[in-house]
């Protein structure tokens, strides 16, 4: 009988007064003793009144442990019990010919056996607060309570509480041969008598529930090889199977068992339900798979030939003990009313699949989150699905502008100083080491790639040594001063795109462009400062994910590009003769012969080395003799600089397309099923380190003289005609250094927006950040080390948005006890500044192992360029728009803004972001490149524009305020699942 | 209130007598007339007894459509009937804010909302077999039924009338801007005025609904384009939409509509809620989205503020009528006490998903199949499932032994002589033109690769041009002629292997290998000839999985083995030198001189072409003309066969691993999400003669001189000192003759192993042939045509297992006509001759097209062969166990032998396998090789031998009696939707 049917649809039902006298008498049957709740109608309304009652200290809800055990006794034959089934939270079965457990799922029941569980609970025997010390007291009161007693034969009883007595077998027991000494020295008449001795069963209960309490929480924190040693431990623990420990550890500190018996005897003629409640709760012995107080108890005994049926109910009752509504209703629960009021709000719950639609065999993957169910328990708790729906603002108080002159800096500084040296007191942990390693890995190859990038853009101006030197530098200082130090600081596209921009303006003009880029260093550092000043910082809230989009979008596809550009550029020094092997002559020469017209510095080289060119035999030196001479090479088989090298071309192929295809497949190694967890993230944490590794050591193996990274092979500038201080005038005319106060303005643009959209990415809500953020003083860091490094003439740093997530996700702090099928839960991310630091300390030493650099060939470089560039692709949204273009509808993924924003309008507003990024790289490309940095901040204009045609509803689901490309994953965390089913459905 | 509890715990409930009648009393409240089964007891048992009852003319069930539309009207505006989700038989959400359909997705309902409907069944307004002509007469009679009058004043129940006769608005109008020219002209005035004019009633419902119904037949049977201009329309059908006309074709034919309308009207002060029957069923123009007429009506109107829960009740309402069993019961339903047994009845078997481990707004994916419900039919319909678990045995009468000779060969060509005709009627078809055209590609290929290696391992002897003939000539007689016309004959590694060992044999003892292997041949073919005449078909029951599984992962081997040992062997023919470029010297040559000790051949070919050997300047030469004079190059930069081909290396590299991942990226194209699904489908099948195609262009256009695949450009052989008939003796000595008998017996086992295989494949149950097959008539084809190969010195073929396979999946005939998101039903094979003839006749016709062929270059063709061997691995169980021994346990899919195997068991049968795989291999590369075929048939002893030391169970699991590597998938077609499940999760 459903009381909830009652309630919702009384407004709609003519019936006269007799039907609903009647009715409520029906519904106030089962109740055997008085309401406690005088206004409670429904079973929901009665839950949370059982759950508001004031709790005494013995029904205090615990964390559940449910296991599932059966039995089932044919004429003749001898059983044991055996655990079939678990649940912490989701449903693991035993697999009984796999002898193993199933993958945790979401317990499928079926309405039947439900109603038949509800029927039991309002027939079988209740006995709540019982208090029993051992199972054979508790096997008595199950067949004979005071208050109400079995009709059943004495033989029958006997042999009913010997079956409720008899050896319990875990799962995990199996592959024992040799059972626990202990067990095996209690039991043995146990298993085979029916009537064990008294004796026994004080044995069995030595182990008081105090002590074992106790003892488990030390065990959790513990590692099971060691424990065996260790001392606090258990009698019961001490016999633990490591698989028992790894489980233990799952189990929340504090968990109580609730133990399903189910069975069928053939020898009983009617069925025998109880359900117990033990106050306090009792270790017994043996009856749980881990050593664990047990606090409820089901029995369902009934006679053969139902055993599936009985298996079912064994199954409900289990599952509804792991629902947190119900678990905690059973725990207060005072009568039987209260028990069935729980089932029946449970009921109220569910969902429901028809059976025409699904298969009920089918194990449903637990989900990646699960609504709260904290409505349920309090009458109003509606609110939190309101908040979903309103976009969160990302300009906390930090960013409110204060109207002083550097207002914001100061309350940066207050608010990061009470933090700093626990920032160094936090870095102390293993996970920090870890992180470090990682991403001492990942920052080295993007600083030495863009400044080899750099150093071909710039003739050797600034090259990887310098890029080595300043990362370091900018690296140090940031970690150690900055308001946000799990921002790492990192070279970018826009930037290196401005770089090329100059230097080729420089060239043109014949201007010295180290001293002109001091100059502009100069005046930007001097204009960031004064934003840090007003509180500029604070004008990021204009900056939307459509903005922060096409920007990461362009840095995309320059690190694409690039890295293309640079493969299809080792064609013209490494030429390849095509259709040619039936023209070719059959003899062919690249000669070494004395230059033609010997420069100064050849004059006084071989002054200097008192060569005798005369004397020579030029003709017979090989390429490295010819090369020491400086000789010159002449003829039809030379190419670029001496022979024509054959197979480079083709081996810079190999090369570029491995080290790309390596990378990507050892980064998703991850999610493959192969070694254990530890294994795949390490693996794919260094995926790119191991990728250039091993193609470096290919390389050399194979022996093809590739063209490699070019760095000096001392502490000291790539180029020799230059030093480590570059004075901002130098050759060039003294205007100049008023000029480049407009490029100084642009560049501002450009080192503002790169650094502040990723500071909103590091200082997002979703990251649980404890100590703050500081915008002004990151910016204000930056700002000083730009001006340290344009005098130095070293490559300017901010912050690396891929870097910076790669760091922040390096250091999740995740729960770690979370129920087997559970996804962990986020608990923050470790705050501190000794990773950083670290970091770009070891990157300061690698300075001087560049020997070991210059064996990297430059194709291995670009590879991992293509792979940064399209893995960054993954994250961003335009992207996924764009293809849905030539995605037919119905193939479509399950996207919230599919869902509901029309597709002409998607496709429309992609079109226009699509636009804008062409225009982008046009005018990168266009003699008007200079003023590239401003078309960045066009963009925000665009995205004021478009409020025009786009409605706010729509622009809130295709354009986030937050601006970030990552924040989609934890927006459809919800959607993610349904679109795997959707994806694992096609 | 649920019956179905009382029947389930009455054994185990100890109540009075009393107690007892309350409760039947109670029972039988709802039910408002007597029972008409008064031996039902439980809501099972009467469903089973109404569907039982016999059905008149008008109770008919149909196929039903339903449509959920929703109206709020909220005080002072105005609005509209709007469709929000529909069911063929999974639910389509109207996206309100995307203008879309969702993706179909299992109904997820809450018990809540289905209590609720059921107490709205129970309460609200029955009308049974209602005769109505239009949607007025219905609004009349819902407001006020002779029987029963809802208690409304005048004012609202004329302001209900008015909304429920408001206009309907669909999902695919909402594009049209222009609204249909005719209902535009029927309804402006109903739109507005709340009281239509009984004029336009009747214009509206001109359409008959006999008329309309017979339309709709010849629709679906027509392309939608064609549609405006055919005759036979109704008018509602010219205004059909484009989408609308897709969606009519996934309606049966003769379906009816059933509609549910929930709405929340403020002003109405209690609910309304009418369930009606039609009969006949009428079409209510406008109502549904298609032209189809009403059966049922569902209206629920109440007050407002609780729109969500009557959306779910009306959700509840359309997924039950959507239910097979529901849905017959609604049709032949007498009563109030009908319908709700039916939804008792229903509820009694949804499955439960419980509140806390599932997020009921995740929309579930639609699974691969669901359980049979005729089980809740009719009463004893269980014996379903006891099938399931045993073995199909696939020796049909087929393979029974006859005890005659010729027995089975007599029996089969009666057998499949009354089809010949029809294999050539039934060839007339769309489809068999596009199977032909993608089985001609797929043939090519492997016939020309096994060509070129066969060339390169026989010297020419036999290669690409021999096989194309013997492949066609084989092929063409076997489509005639063959038991089973859908086997494909093609080459197949062990026979490769086979030949390859003899050639060496026939090399190391300098006898002719052309001779010994007609010889050979003459022989097999004898015995294959005597294996029919014995029946030895039969003994095809004892190859099980194990063996087969092991000789597919052989064949697969060899292809990959093979592929990587011929680009291995490049490194030879073309050199790289490495570590070199400095030690190299600058000058170097490959000079034309005259051959140090001209042959006799050379000499004559100087004096025949009137060379003057002296007056020659050699060394000027170029390659080709110094190739052209028989020139020899010397000097240090010398290659393999001329002077040293820079950059072939590396790019012939390029080509192999280009070739391999296009392949095998085009063919997973069929699974992405772009473009139509007839596109993707069409790449997807041309996958691999697309890579060659685009490689072989690549190639051409870069130019360099890979080496290419060698055919002679006239139809000839390939070699000039071999015709087109072999003496079996030729130049060996007469004993070779009667030797031949011994390898001729072994590559009889290797023959007929290979083709039985195959064959049962083919004729695989579940393929559901319907012309029956002809193992005996299959191998006398083949031993014919092994005889005249031989006599023409051609490759021998067999039927190709993955060919075989691929052709039988591109002519399988699926119903069209299934409900979004349910599979199309598998209806059979179109079985016939002319695609197989079709091919290999055009592949004869290919012999004169040789010079295209001589643009392949072979590393493409390697790379084919990489992909082929690869891709067979992913369907052959073996792999995917030795996969597990990577996996921890808790990673590993969840495969049913996984579940009823322990794992150590699964991981010795794989040990075992590939030990034998192992010493197979072993056996291949000794002096012994010879011998190899008798291993094969080791396989069947050693896996009779593994019965004593695996349980019946285990290897019923791992071993199944069908021998093929795809049983897998159609055997856990359950457990597949569950895999993916799991995969997503992961």
């Amino acid at each position: 009988r459903m009381p909830l049917v009652r309630q919702s649809h009384r407004h709609h039902r003519p019936h006269s007064r007799k039907d609903r006298r009647r009715e409520r008498e029906k519904d106030s049957a089962p109740v055997e003793q008085g309401d406690h709740c005088e206004s409670c109608n429904t079973p929901s309304q009665r839950v949370q009144f059982i759950l508001g009652t004031e709790e005494d200290e013995q029904h205090v809800p615990h964390d559940l442990f449910t296991e599932l055990d059966e039995i089932c006794l044919k004429e003749g034959e001898d059983a044991e019990w055996k655990e079939t089934a678990r649940w912490l939270k989701f449903e693991e079965d035993v697999e009984d010919g796999g002898e193993r457990w199933s993958k945790p799922y979401v317990a499928t029941l079926s309405l039947h056996s439900l109603f038949e569980l509800r029927s039991c609970l309002l027939n079988g025997m209740l006995l709540l607060d019982v208090s029993a010390g051992s199972m054979e007291e508790i096997a008595d009161l199950v067949l004979c309570h005071p208050d109400r007693c079995w009709a059943l034969e004495e033989r029958t009883r006997v042999r009913v509480r010997e079956v409720l007595l008899r050896k319990h077998r875990h799962q995990h027991e199996r592959r024992r041969n040799l059972l626990p000494l202990v067990r095996s020295l209690e039991k043995p008449a146990q298993a085979l008598s029916p009537h064990p001795s008294p004796s026994t069963t004080e044995a069995r209960n030595g182990v008081t529930p105090e002590a074992s309490t106790v003892d488990l929480s030390k065990v959790r924190g513990m590692d099971p090889d060691a424990l065996p040693v260790s001392l606090g431990l258990s009698l019961e623990c001490a016999l633990c199977s490591q698989a028992e420990l790894h489980f233990l550890k799952k189990i929340p500190i504090g968990a109580e068992a609730s133990n399903v018996l189910v069975g069928e005897l053939e020898f009983l003629p009617q069925p025998i339900v109880a359900f117990i409640r033990l106050t306090p709760a009792v270790l017994l012995s043996g009856m749980t798979e881990v050593p664990i107080p047990t606090r409820f108890l089901f029995v369902l005994l009934g006679p053969g030939g139902k055993a599936h049926r009985y298996h079912e109910i064994g199954r409900s009752m289990a599952t509804i003990m792991t629902d947190e509504v119900f678990h905690d209703v059973a725990y207060k629960a005072k009568d039987r009313a209260d028990l069935v009021a729980g089932i029946d709000e449970f009921l109220d719950q569910v969902t429901v699949l028809p059976p025409g639609e699904w298969d009920p065999s089918i194990r449903i993957e637990p989900p990646k989150s699960v609504p709260s169910q904290e409505k349920r328990k309090m009458p109003g708790a509606l609110e939190d699905s309101a908040s979903h729906s309103k976009p969160e603002k990302h300009s906390g108080p930090e960013l409110e502008r204060t109207g002083r002159l550097f207002g914001g800096l100061i309350l940066d500084v207050k608010r990061k100083a009470p933090w700093f040296w626990s920032d160094f007191r936090d870095g102390v942990s293993l996970q920090c080491l870890a992180s470090f390693l990682f991403l001492y890995c990942a920052c080295m190859s993007p600083v030495i790639t863009f400044g080899g990038l750099l150093g071909e853009a710039t003739r050797g101006h600034i090259s990887a040594m310098e890029s080595l030197l300043g990362a370091s530098m900018t690296g140090v200082v940031y970690s150690l001063f900055a308001g946000q130090p799990l921002t790492i600081l990192g070279s970018t596209g826009p930037v290196l795109v401005f770089e090329k921009i100059l230097y080729k303006f420089c060239r043109e003009h014949a201007l010295s462009y180290l001293s002109l880029r001091a100059c502009i260093g100069l005046w930007t550092s001097f204009f960031c400062v004064v934003l840090v000043a007003t509180d500029a910082s604070s004008l990021v809230c204009y900056i939307t994910r459509f903005t922060e989009e096409a920007f990461a979008s362009l840095i995309c596809i320059i690190f694409i590009y690039e890295a293309l550009e640079k493969l299809n550029h080792l064609r013209e020094t490494f030429p390849v003769h095509m259709h040619s092997e039936l023209d070719l002559l059959t003899i062919y020469y690249c000669k070494c012969e004395p230059p033609a017209h010997p420069s100064n510095e050849t004059r006084s080289f071989w002054a200097t080395n008192r060569i005798n060119v005369s004397s020579i035999t030029w003709e017979n030196l090989t390429v490295s003799e010819c090369r020491s001479v400086h000789g010159e090479f002449r003829g039809p088989a030379c190419g670029h600089n001496g022979p024509y090298a054959p197979n480079v071309l083709f081996w810079c192929f190999i090369l570029f397309f491995s080290t790309f295809v390596l990378s990507s497949l050892l980064k998703t190694f991850k999610t493959s099923r192969y070694f254990p967890t530890r294994v795949r993230s390490t693996v794919s944490d260094f995926a790119v380190f191991l990728a250039i590794f091993i193609m470096v050591l290919i390389d050399f193996m194979v022996g093809i003289p590739s063209p490699k990274l070019h760095v000096p092979h001392v502490f000291k500038p790539t180029r020799d005609d230059r030093g480590w201080l570059i004075s901002p005038i130098g050759p060039n005319p003294w205007w100049t250094v008023l000029a480049a106060l407009i490029p100084a303005l642009l560049c501002t643009i450009l080192i503002f927006m790169d650094q502040q959209i990723t500071a909103v990415i590091v200082n997002r809500k979703e990251h649980r950040l404890k100590k703050g953020c500081g915008y002004h003083l990151d910016l204000f860091m930056v700002a000083v080390m730009l001006g340290v490094c344009s005098v130095m003439g070293l490559p300017w740093f901010v912050a690396a948005t891929v870097l910076s997530i790669t760091h922040v996700n390096s250091l999740k702090v995740e729960s770690d006890c979370s129920a087997p099928g559970e996804q962990p839960k986020f608990l923050g991310i470790r705050e501190q500044r000794v990773t950083g630091l670290m970091i770009f300390v070891l990157m300061g030493c690698s300075v001087f192992l560049t020997s070991a650099l210059k064996f990297i060939p430059m194709p291995v470089l670009y590879g991992v360029f293509l792979y940064m560039g399209v893995s960054s692709l993954r994250g961003i949204q335009f992207f996924d728009r764009l293809k849905l273009f030539w995605m037919p509808a119905k193939h479509q993924p399950d996207l919230i803004y599919l869902r509901h924003v029309p597709l002409r309008k998607v496709h429309s507003f992609t079109l226009i972001q699509l636009l804008c990024l062409v225009l982008l790289w046009a005018i990168k490309a266009s003699p008007a490149a200079i003023v590239f940095p401003m078309m960045v901040l066009a963009l925000v204009f665009v995205r004021k524009v478009m409020e025009l045609c786009f409605s706010k509803r729509e622009l809130s689901f295709l354009d986030d305020l937050v601006p970030e490309s990552r924040k989609k994953r934890l927006d459809d965390a919800k959607n993610e699942a349904k679109e795997q089913e959707v994806t694992a459905g096609l």
